[in-house]
């Protein structure tokens, strides 16, 4: 035992236990030497709970999932190197989502960097801008001070990762050999000398003149709510009551909580996606206020309806300092807690709008909704559109669902309409990469239960490694694999008129088995083709835990065929019933 | 046909263009919406040799096996957001052990840039200080001027990944919609008004009295060459007639070349890292003078003696302008040619080093050779060095050998001892990182045939998803997979001695089953357990094209026990023989 050795122990339990004071309850870690003393105490600390990983990039997703559906900050461990860069996607996806991630890296002590030495690469500033906060460690030593300093680095790590916009933080450790920490006498059982720091958050408000001037710009006026992806917990009743209450419609993105609450409100508009598709139909639904909430919704026919107003008042509510819009529309941007907004203006608000405003949308959406269900009833074979349907009749209250990006959450935009079921929607829509989904859901899965996966099969593939952590951890998933034979979303796009290339580039056909993978990861495998049989399939994957594989076959060539479709359909009835024509 | 699309398609096809002028001839292209044009592009060029990986990790790495084995530069192409970041462990390598990588990255034009937009991450300096050269590209117009800039860019990004030392270079390209080219007339088919750049690359030579001084430092002494991973090509043989003429040994690392460049020279000392571990023993053959090749050899017992020498002068040679030591020893760095240096020196050497120094050396290295003869001999059961030599007896000349990091590489470089059949080693030695090895060997195996991969378990798993590409391309690989049930190299290291965590933290044995893998991706998969067993396994995988997976299951605790009794025996074998004392 080196006096070294007592010194790095003595520096890195105070770390760790600060963390955990702040909040930390698991570490995802991915084996490696040079991070040996962080590994083996974070596993002798008996309140945290650790996951090992072999692969870095599905560690950083499983942990990235933990910290979304538990909204705390979540430890990442690695050793030196290129096991360092693995974590890139995770991160730069945390940075845009919001999710707070604290990223530890091995290194090599000081000496050993930039002269060849075996697996030393620069890890300093190594996630570049996609890290809020990044330190490169102080070397060891337990004088007082510098205790102090561990454990200052500690909770700080915490509270910038926690503060609005929460996001990740990279702290790099050199470390020298012996890498073999100090546990007779366990440092964790000891009484420590240095005292936690206590971490308290502000609450954003904003001054009572500001909102009377709000109040008064909207009071009477045609307006309408905008809640995106990742808005606020338990935002979901006071934001509807106050729909209610000033008659608004709220165009609730599937991410939003806002069609899945537990309840179902007539305000809540659901299929905005569809029928905003048909621009010259909806003149009649344009606002004069907009107050928007939340990241941009997914729908890019909202979005690109947007673009077009330039005479709306245009609030964007944001408690971080992000200005979300890529339309660049917005006239007021307002750095506030979400829930004290909607709670300050619902006291003082007092003239409502106009009824025919709010039945206007309900009326579009209703309409819109009718063709939807006619046309779902017309179909015979799995289709992309309907399989949201059957997973949304299906799916028990209190469940989760993980959305995979690229076509799933589009098709959970325009086919998972509210319910009175209460549901967490999930999904990365911060970079919206198809990469680490398995990995996200298995995490979001370890604190939300029932937790299914609906994803198409690329995104399966990227992610596949991110299963042996269902495997070795005996986690509870229902992966629901929409396979229509590689990237379904491209034949929506120009490029598939040009067939030369086409297939090459884009089409990308896995002749991947994936009853074959099941069995690779002991999971269940089941490939229902009706309705009734996949309800009997997903009857099955609850009654068992561990990994279950449900996989559709559709087509993609026949799925775009029947989107649009549907689109004709919509656009013809709300001709037919004279919406959008002056009357 | 908007202007845009027409400005577009001259701009990106001028720049492709020239990246095919300036030597590339592969790009890797992952499948993307914002990266379109230029995948499109690349598709329709004659002269380019296409490549479509879904996952972009997978895709740097092999990317990254074709410019090592191909010593030119290789395109990776994705989209925008995450996928930009699954490159980072790839350019990471690549700028560690100086691989020509060309990666383009589409992006959201500016007006798209902080906005909330989806997809859009930043990725201006996204990979920080791990590569040489990043330019933010201009947004496509096909004015003169602009095209003159784009064919600027490209071969301006060739030749900086191109000049020593080599490295990976980064352009993104912001890129507006509709992201469809024109390809009436095939762009690549007309006379184009702007004229290529050629590129010449100067020979770096030191001036004739430095290199007379050197000699007169060299002359008659006592000294030793040590040539280390990555060292220029055509370099072996000029080199180890260089070492004959004047008498001195050349300790070569496996990734070298000296082993293995098709003859076998006594100055060729292979056997260094096993009895260079006696450090007591081998007081005889401290040198008065080093010259160094390459970057630091693999071997730790090599390192941790010259660490010692105090009073050597210690030549260091690297034409680039990086110092490989990390040791820190090296008084003399000489940035120059290293095949001009040793023609240089060769020319007016005079006076040779008496014969007893290369003797000593000779005689070191032959009794340890002799012992490990002996002692593999005496096994009866598969193991891990033993099957290092199974290895290097079958292969066929001319035929590569890509080599796992871990434990693999430092496998071979105690048992792959020299021979004369020409086989080119090949590794990841610039982070030495367990991920991203089987797309490496797969790349390096579109240039070199017949390829093979030693590779263990963990690492194999970490990048299953390279395997995608051999099924997709019939790509020709036999991959000898060393499986020991988990992360074999811990065993070695004093965390085995805290059984608490250790197999929690450092085993991690993965519950896989190897055959079904095989099974997946439609591969040949046998098991071997003797030495005719793997001969007839390798003779069948030769036979069959395509993707081949012999697994060889080891047993981790007895492999370290198995190194250990080994080393016991050549410490006996060299006191018993009386090296190391006056005599």
């Amino acid at each position: 035992m080196s006096n070294y050795q007592v010194a790095m122990t003595d520096y890195l339990a105070t770390f760790i236990e600060e963390l955990i004071q702040a909040g930390v309850k698991e570490a995802i870690i991915s084996p490696g030497s040079r991070s040996t003393p962080l590994a083996i105490l974070m596993a002798e600390h008996p309140a945290l709970k650790i996951y090992v990983d072999v692969d870095e990039r599905s560690a950083g997703f499983f942990a990235l999932g933990i910290a979304k559906a538990g909204k705390r900050p979540v430890v990442l461990l690695c050793t030196s190197g290129t096991a360092a860069a693995n974590y890139m996607p995770a991160v730069a996806e945390a940075k845009l989502s919001e999710i707070p991630l604290l990223v530890l890296t091995a290194d090599r002590p000081h000496e050993l960097r930039n002269v060849g030495a075996p697996q030393a690469m620069d890890q300093v500033h190594l996630y570049s801008t996609h890290v809020k906060y990044f330190t490169d460690m102080a070397l060891p030593e337990n004088s007082v001070e510098m205790l102090r300093y561990a454990k200052w680095q500690g909770s700080k790590a915490v509270d910038i990762a926690m503060t609005a916009p929460r996001g990740p933080v990279h702290l790099n450790f050199p470390l020298r050999e012996p890498l073999v920490p100090i546990l007779d006498p366990s440092p964790f059982t000891q009484e420590k000398a240095i005292r936690h720091t206590h971490i308290y958050y502000a609450h954003q408000v904003i001054q009572p003149e500001l909102i009377q001037q709000i109040i008064a710009s909207c009071e009477g006026k045609k307006g309408m709510i905008i809640v995106g992806p990742n808005s606020k917990k338990e935002f979901a009743e006071p934001l509807a009551a106050f729909a209610k209450q000033i008659k608004w419609p709220i165009l609730a993105d599937p991410l939003s909580g806002l069609r899945t609450y537990g309840d179902t409100d007539n305000t809540v508009i659901d299929q905005y996606d569809t029928f905003l598709r048909e621009q010259d139909l909806v003149t009649e639904l344009i606002p004069e206020v907009i107050i928007r909430f939340g990241a941009m919704p997914v729908s890019k026919s909202l979005m690109k309806w947007i673009e077009q107003f330039e005479d709306s008042l245009y609030y964007l509510v944001d408690s971080g300092n992000e200005w979300k819009d890529p339309t660049k529309q917005a006239t007021d941007i307002i750095h506030c807690d979400e829930r004290f907004l909607v709670d300050a203006l619902a006291k003082d608000f007092k003239k409502a709008t106009s009824s025919d405003w709010l039945q206007s949308w309900q009326h579009f959406n209703k309409a819109t909704e009718t063709v939807v269900n006619e046309y779902l009833t017309t179909l015979t074979e799995a289709n992309e559109g309907q399989l949201i349907r059957w997973i949304r009749e299906y799916l028990p209250t209190k469940s989760g669902l993980f959305i995979g990006n690229s076509m799933p959450i589009r098709d959970v935009d325009t086919f998972f309409n509210k319910t009175n079921k209460s549901i967490k929607l999930l999904a990365n829509r911060g970079a919206n990469g198809i990469d680490g989904v398995i990995s996200s859901a298995l995490g979001s899965g370890t604190v939300i239960q029932p937790m299914y996966l609906v994803i198409g099969d690329l995104s399966f593939y990227h992610d596949m490694n991110g299963l042996a952590m269902a495997q070795k951890y005996g986690l509870n998933l229902t992966i629901i694999l929409v396979n229509n034979s590689g990237g379904g979303i491209f034949s929506f796009l120009p490029q598939a008129t040009l067939p030369k290339h086409f297939e090459t580039l884009f089409g990308t056909e896995l002749a991947l088995n994936f009853e074959t993978i099941a069995e690779l990861y002991q999971g269940n495998y089941q490939a229902p083709k009706t309705q009734e049989e996949f309800h009997e399939a997903m009857d099955l994957a609850s009654f068992h835990k561990g990994l279950d594989i449900i996989e559709i076959k559709t087509n993609r060539y026949e799925n775009v065929a029947s989107h649009r479709e549907l689109y004709q359909a919509v656009s013809k009835a709300l001709k037919d019933h004279g919406y959008g024509y002056e009357n």
